[in-house]
């Protein structure tokens, strides 16, 4: 018999999750059944939308996420021992799945790609969800040209940093939002143009300074009045990716914060604004993760990791990330 | 010699615009140079932008808009004494305008298009401008489709009733909301299904009443708190069109109103939200004229129009539609 750990989600979150919201469950696992797979989890990733999809479930649920695992034992002989699979698993140690049994958010799980001998992390990161939610959302809604500004707050975040490398390799002027000097200047490494902490500048003067002629592509992560700051200096037909709000998610929905409205920018340049689920490219998400492998191969992408260690160290792992500790990637090695 | 009147912007706007902000300047006009064309002024318009287009330009400067008027002498064969001409030429009696010198904002004059008997004023109403701007922004940016639920903001406005129309046309159900009593009254009767009065009603709860499923289109002339009420109970892969953001228009731009912000609405239901000015598709503009004129002659749209009379009371009509006064289009009749 195997011996299971999982966090289940017992409350419903208010403000920053706390560690009693979670009940960590040890269980015997079941013996396996024809087309299931036994996992031990290797990665496991935390992620913004984790805190934001709280309130869609009722509780108590197992916390979900993406995890990269080693197949153990096996009933499906598409997944035979030794296969590393990606899935939507979430937080635990063991799991068995069910392999004809897709998640009701990710879908199926995979094999994780050929990573050309870089860590098998990245299958949660740079060649994974927070990687082609780069790939597409900023390609895709923000349509970005050579010698355009681009603007990215949460700019050190996992989806953020990579949204400001892949313009920097389409030829554009990237400036990035975040929230520490350190950041700032870790940003300035990896390439951005300008990299401007927010908690410390008047932020529009700032951007102002750093993109004089304007901002034509807007990847967003962050929301409130950061965003609307911004939306105020975009360019005429200016493109807007919503692809998070960190800013609210942690705000009782009911008392949602106000802002400077951003309907007079939207309309004063004919802005276009779009908020996007990676969900909806998912039959194209294996170009993604090719072409992601090759820029990182060619030097051109560097991802940067936030590895933490230990199955009991997934919850502070996740609330350090919501805090906006990571630099990079937030994951955690079981 | 022809003694002409014109509106003169003496100062910007702070706040409702003021008769002192104008002055009446009374000139005779100069004889008539080849490619040149006299023009009575009959009808004058009146619209939301401009009041917003007002910080654009170093005062002074002639009032702009729109206006229906008759050659009454001509030097440009093209358009023979007695043709009637639509211009931007704005709030004068007569004036003199160079063919061949487009308008910065309008582009070039046109004879006003066949309006099968209907009245004059058409062209600068539903067979005009605010025509042209509510069948483009509408079927354009919000690609309604037959069972749809459509809201419109500033529905009694001369876009807003159009559009509303318009919607009802492709077989939407339709949602208003206005400023009055009176307004929600005329609403339904012209086919709104539901109509509400933003100044007395608990605009979020009655809208979850009057479209439980939902809301997939949004035509937006208002902006503020009732935006963002509106965009929270879109469905997923809704689309806004942004034409007007009324309710900030009067508001010095350095202190912008502040509003539930909107991002969290748009990434949740992965919203398009657009702003649109109509000279994108300056090119297709006859089409819609066309399209508009078939529809009034067979019954299916009904254009209001609230006229008032005289020179002297374009000053007044513009405040009175700014201030919500009008159902439709507001118009002056010189």
């Amino acid at each position: 018999m195997v011996k299971a750990r999982k966090y289940v989600v017992k409350k419903i979150f208010e403000g920053l999750p706390k560690l009693e919201d979670f009940e960590i469950v040890e269980y015997e696992l079941p013996v396996l059944k024809n087309g299931e797979i036994l996992v031990k989890v290797e990665w496991v990733s935390v992620d913004p939308y984790m805190r934001a999809y709280n309130i869609r479930y009722p509780v108590p649920y197992d916390q979900f996420g993406y995890q990269v695992g080693v197949v153990e034992e096996s009933k499906d002989p598409r997944y035979p021992v030794g296969t590393r699979v990606v899935s939507h698993k979430g937080w635990c140690d063991y799991v068995i799945i069910d392999t004809s049994d897709p998640d009701p958010v990710a879908g199926e799980l995979y094999k994780l790609p050929d990573l050309k001998g870089y860590s098998d992390s990245f299958g949660i990161g740079a060649v994974g969800m927070p990687g082609a939610t780069a790939y597409f959302g900023f390609l895709e809604l923000c349509q970005p040209k050579a010698g355009e500004t681009v603007v990215v707050t949460g700019a050190a975040g996992a989806v953020g940093s990579l949204v400001g490398q892949i313009a920097k390799i389409k030829g554009c002027k990237v400036i990035g939002f975040a929230g520490s000097d350190d950041k700032v200047k870790w940003l300035e490494e990896i390439g951005f143009d300008k990299a401007i902490n927010y908690k410390n500048a008047d932020a529009a003067a700032a951007l102002k300074e750093a993109a004089p002629n304007g901002i034509d592509c807007f990847f967003d992560n962050v929301g409130g009045e950061l965003s609307s700051d911004i939306m105020y200096q975009m360019n005429e037909f200016g493109r807007v990716a919503i692809c998070g709000c960190i800013s609210a998610y942690n705000i009782d929905r009911s008392k949602l914060p106000k802002a400077t409205i951003v309907q007079l920018a939207i309309l004063g340049k004919q802005l276009k604004v779009e908020g996007f689920h990676l969900w909806r490219w998912k039959s194209k998400i294996p170009e993604a993760y090719e072409q992601m492998i090759k820029w990182i191969k060619s030097g051109e992408l560097k991802p940067l990791e936030q590895i933490s260690k230990g199955f009991e160290n997934v919850f502070d792992a996740f609330v350090g990330m919501l805090n906006g500790e990571n630099f990079g990637k937030a994951v955690v090695k079981l």
